[in-house]
């Protein structure tokens, strides 16, 4: 373990990640799906030209401001998916000059999303693509019926400056037979009605690996299996050894043998619980239970003896990797070309 | 409420940022206990210079990151309490740097720490002031009996290029009686051993104006009180008029009669729950709970119509401000000097 980082701090290790890229990407092709990179896991313009080196098509961004911040970082950059409502007249002029830049598609799940995106691209040179969000059970965002996707389908059509592009979902965890067939009932009806369906696009790690069962499904938008997580070890997707970050942590005070305190809190390993118990997985140490975080302070137990003395520093998977990356302004990248880097975090905070 | 800022985002209300100084401040002039503010609610060197400007001694740092960025940018900033236990050679360099800049007092709660401090400090100029970390009942940091706190002053007094400073706690909400029991006694035990007991230190909001309670606490060391919460507000310390810290959020989608999506998730909300129900409070709606976070999204439902539409704009009050802060570059600051203003937040993300 590398010393020399002042803690707490977020580790990378470029070979997992790599590694992990080539895998999905592998899968996809082996089952003829599109890949689509979720940026908001690792929002550093250098890993995102890596998924595209790798075969990505493109990139997905969920607010404006993280697709600005990735093109403007990277001429690699050409073709971004917003799965966001677009709401706004700020927001819509932002978009409208982003689309003049890149390859650019946003969603819409209601008439006045689409009645907006069609008021600031009505005089557009080239039309908007705009998808359908469909609601396949995560209860967030999207249309709830494969007739109103339909509808929406068709008013995106019909509205000026705007050109439908498919449909979009974000599914449920295990969500497969319910997700295709709500996306293959839209399709059916959106085709019946004479309009193409070019790209039914999904995502999600926890899945991933079984994106092709859902048919239907043309390309997928994974986010977190670039670094991978407690989440997803937990879920049996991936080993911790595919685990690309990890929040290095010195151990501040053993107060007694009841209890060892990191510097590592919830201003770097956050509150997500993701359904798990505890803050997060200590490396080589699977005895230790991280069972309380305030902002500064991580507070370590075990069953026995903890065998931690002030000083030691462990290396920590986080329970979710995506929001520990938005924590820090930069990250330590071990593996970097001309070797251990500092990488800045660029689309760090970025939510408008 | 203001449409011009992009949503989502961070607005303070200047006028009741400085009501709330004063209260405070006119609670412990009353009370005869000094004020010490824990920079990290707000994390912005020009609202520290207003709880200075308002009587405040000095402030509290929780990192040396925190430290060094407040004072960098504010000359205003003479004494600061670093209230952690410095680990490592780095920190332990650039906590010697900064205490040739300004008056700087840490804690200390164990032989290691000391130790360190102490190898630091041998030759340095002026001898750096440590007080002793208390657990008096939260269970994070801090030696567990008074015995062991006469020990540690004791070691402090007696190694080179330290000074014994006092006691400090952070102490759990509700602890009164057992905080002053333990640091009573520690006064107590260390006086008897022949070292005065300058100052007793004592932290957190929850419980802000019954710090005269604990009678043997000399100053106080509140952070949330200069934004409040939503956690302070269930707790009956304040009231929603007392919030100067909201989240200003924007309806992206009602996707049917049961809910409504707004444009701000644990990105800027956060996970943290406090103990609390839902995310956050939406002012002027207490009939709507935020019941679920992902990153850019949250989710609003309500017992009864929700009475929301795509483009309404909500404010919200966090569980915790304190974090909150953390998540942005800048916050919009209504009321500044000169009229509504961008200030940023100086020490936000400053761990180590």
């Amino acid at each position: 373990m590398d010393e020399s980082f002042s803690t707490p701090c977020v580790v990378i290790d470029l070979a997992v990640v790599e590694a992990n890229i080539r895998r999905f990407q592998a899968y996809a092709d082996a089952h003829g799906l599109a890949v689509r990179p979720h940026i908001k896991t690792h929002k550093i313009p250098a890993i995102a030209e890596r998924q595209l080196a790798a075969g990505a098509i493109g990139l997905t961004c969920q607010k404006i401001a993280e697709a600005e911040a990735m093109i403007d970082a990277s001429p690699a950059i050409r073709d971004v998916f917003i799965t966001y409502d677009i709401v706004g007249a700020d927001k819509l002029a932002r978009l409208r000059a982003l689309a003049g830049r890149v390859r650019l598609s946003v969603v819409a799940d209601g008439p006045e999303v689409i009645a907006g995106l069609a008021g600031a691209f009505a005089d557009a040179p080239q039309p908007l693509t705009v998808l359908v969000e469909c609601d396949t059970g995560a209860r967030r965002c999207g249309v709830g019926s494969p007739e109103r996707a339909r509808d929406l389908a068709l008013a995106i059509a019909g509205a000026p400056g705007l050109t439908f592009g498919g449909l979009m979902t974000y599914p449920p965890a295990g969500g497969g037979a319910a997700v295709q067939a709500f996306l293959a009932e839209a399709a059916r009806l959106i085709d019946a009605a004479g309009l193409p369906v070019a790209v039914v696009s999904s995502g999600g790690s926890p899945d991933m690996f079984r994106a092709h069962e859902v048919a239907v499904v043309t390309e997928h938008r994974p986010g977190t299996y670039v670094y991978n997580d407690r989440s997803l070890v937990e879920r049996g997707v991936c080993g911790w050894d595919d685990c690309a970050l990890t929040v290095h942590a010195t151990v501040v005070s053993v107060p007694d043998a009841s209890r060892a305190i990191v510097d590592a809190g919830s201003k770097i390993l956050t509150s997500d619980l993701f359904g798990l118990t505890g803050h997060g997985h200590v490396l080589g140490r699977p005895d230790l239970r991280i069972d309380q975080l305030s902002e500064e302070h991580g507070r370590i137990v075990a069953d026995g003896p903890l065998g931690l003395a002030v000083g030691d520093r462990l290396r920590i998977v986080p329970n979710h990797a995506c929001v520990v990356s938005n924590m820090v302004d930069a990250v330590h990248v071990l593996g970097a070309p001309g070797g251990t880097a500092v990488w800045p975090v660029v689309a760090r905070g970025r939510m408008t």
